[in-house]
């Protein structure tokens, strides 16, 4: 089975919604996209937990097929802990905690064992540790993604753009490509900036509005699945971008119809964590499933000339 | 060739954006949806204008093959006239005036000839009016399709819904969808209560989101193409509209699959309306110039699996 690195908190979530409240349980964006990447490749983890957490949910994440050999448990921190509440149509969420914890001074160690490794997501984190994880390869992988967003722009955007130069592909949403292109809300505009940064692909991702994947000269549209009902959007982009790096990975391949399909699996993995809370959908899906989920996405926006 | 009747305003424009400024040039819904819908069967308008529409105008319709026998001209009234301005990045619309003149009062009289037509666009208009079309028909036609606006559902909402229960489709935005459905946000739910209304199928449009189609248990998601310069949004939608039925009745056809085609279709004719100012872009198609558009949106949504 192929591998892929994923860079991503591995911490204690507390959801909040008008319908449902959780405890404290497993959460980060390592979590999410670990677990959705586990569906089509094996996931190693980059990421650091404290003494308070839990042996089960370690367990979760090796059930789940996860390389946890890059994960840092340290004995004398507490794990990180971040808490929310959504407003009535799920668009608006408040922070209510974020308390940092281990991942204040994590400096990510590659193991020997992912330093061969030829897919890497660096989740939204530090550029210059998501930086020094690409240095740590005994080699040039084939395809790094990033995902970023508005906090890094707004305080380390020389940094961003160092890291942002060494990818083969962004994926962030409308608002955060509106501001890396210093104001362009033509959002191929804003792609062909974005590219001519380093990437060789963008995809801006729109939420309900499906999302668009560009290269230098081409364009793809990935509608939505519209959903009846959002239980908990939390994870949504963290598992978008497990399951795009996996699904990469499991291809093997890095040309534009292959990103495509991946696009297309990537907003299907994210529509099934959005119908229930926290990881709960994500951690017990079945092949079947997935594969039925993905055919919705053809008969959705497939049509006969 | 098919006919397909095309109830809406012929009147003048003058539209001012950012970048460019026209005098009292032709416009109005049923101009643009004429024009649009002329690429695919034989528009029959219903409209009227005043003694001052300068015959060139007439002739430019004629031209496109539009049967004018529908089209009153008052001698003693001026045609409608609406001027507009756009603000920055073409979102904002600024109306500036609205004449109503010889539509104020205009009663639509079906000529004998389109009394056994089949498909029928009724743009957006006092209901009533949109009604009295229907009833002056010879017979049940095959498909009705229906445009309106917040207008109507504020002011006339009872008898808006009295024609929604007579047509086949109902075309309109994301904002009226939500405004028509009592306030549901989630446009799948707000499908599904106008659909209660009567009609077979809803399209909502998202503008550069694209468009949604549902039917009772379906639903298709089109792409809307990326474009990097928006000369002049006017009378998109009205294009859309007339496209729509134009490629309806020409396939002479009215089952799911030949909707999502047809919304791709009005797409494809919309997206070159927006291209240059007025009707300018619609007048001059060529065939392989529409053929080429539609494909592009193929290739914009199309994925392998």
């Amino acid at each position: 089975m192929m591998n892929a690195i994923i860079f991503g908190t591995i911490a204690f979530d507390a959801i909040e919604t008008p319908y449902a409240k959780t405890d404290k349980i497993i959460g980060g964006s390592g979590t999410y996209s670990c677990f959705s990447a586990s569906y089509f490749v094996q996931p190693q983890t980059i990421s650091a937990v404290g003494y308070d957490f839990p042996a089960e949910y370690i367990q979760k994440l090796q059930d789940k097929g996860v390389d946890i050999e890059g994960m840092q448990i340290k004995q004398d921190e507490k794990s990180m802990f971040w808490a929310c509440r959504y407003h009535a149509n799920m668009n608006q969420r408040e922070t209510l905690v974020t308390e940092l914890n281990v991942v204040e001074k994590f400096k990510p160690v590659l193991p020997e064992s992912y330093k061969n490794t030829e897919y890497i997501m660096l989740g939204n984190g530090d550029p210059t540790l998501q930086r020094s994880i690409l240095e740590q390869l005994n080699h040039k992988p084939k395809f790094v993604a990033l995902d970023t967003m508005n906090f890094w722009m707004d305080t380390m955007l020389d940094e961003l753009k160092k890291t942002i130069a060494m990818v083969d592909i962004i994926i962030i949403n409308d608002e955060e490509a509106i501001q890396l292109s210093e104001g362009e809300h033509c959002l191929s505009k804003a792609a062909r900036k974005i590219c001519a940064m380093g990437p060789q692909y963008v995809i801006i991702k729109k939420g309900e509005h499906g999302a668009l994947l560009f290269s230098k000269d081409k364009v793809f549209s990935a509608p939505a699945l519209p959903l009846e009902e959002v239980v908990d959007p939390t994870g949504a982009g963290d598992t978008f971008a497990g399951a795009f790096i996996g699904y990469i990975a499991q291809q093997d391949a890095t040309d534009f119809e292959t990103m495509k399909t991946a696009v297309i699996v990537a907003s299907a993995m994210a529509s099934f964590t959005v119908e229930k809370m926290g990881t709960e959908a994500l951690e017990n899906l079945s092949a079947d499933q997935i594969k039925n989920r993905i055919l919705k996405f053809k008969e959705l926006s497939d049509f006969k000339l």
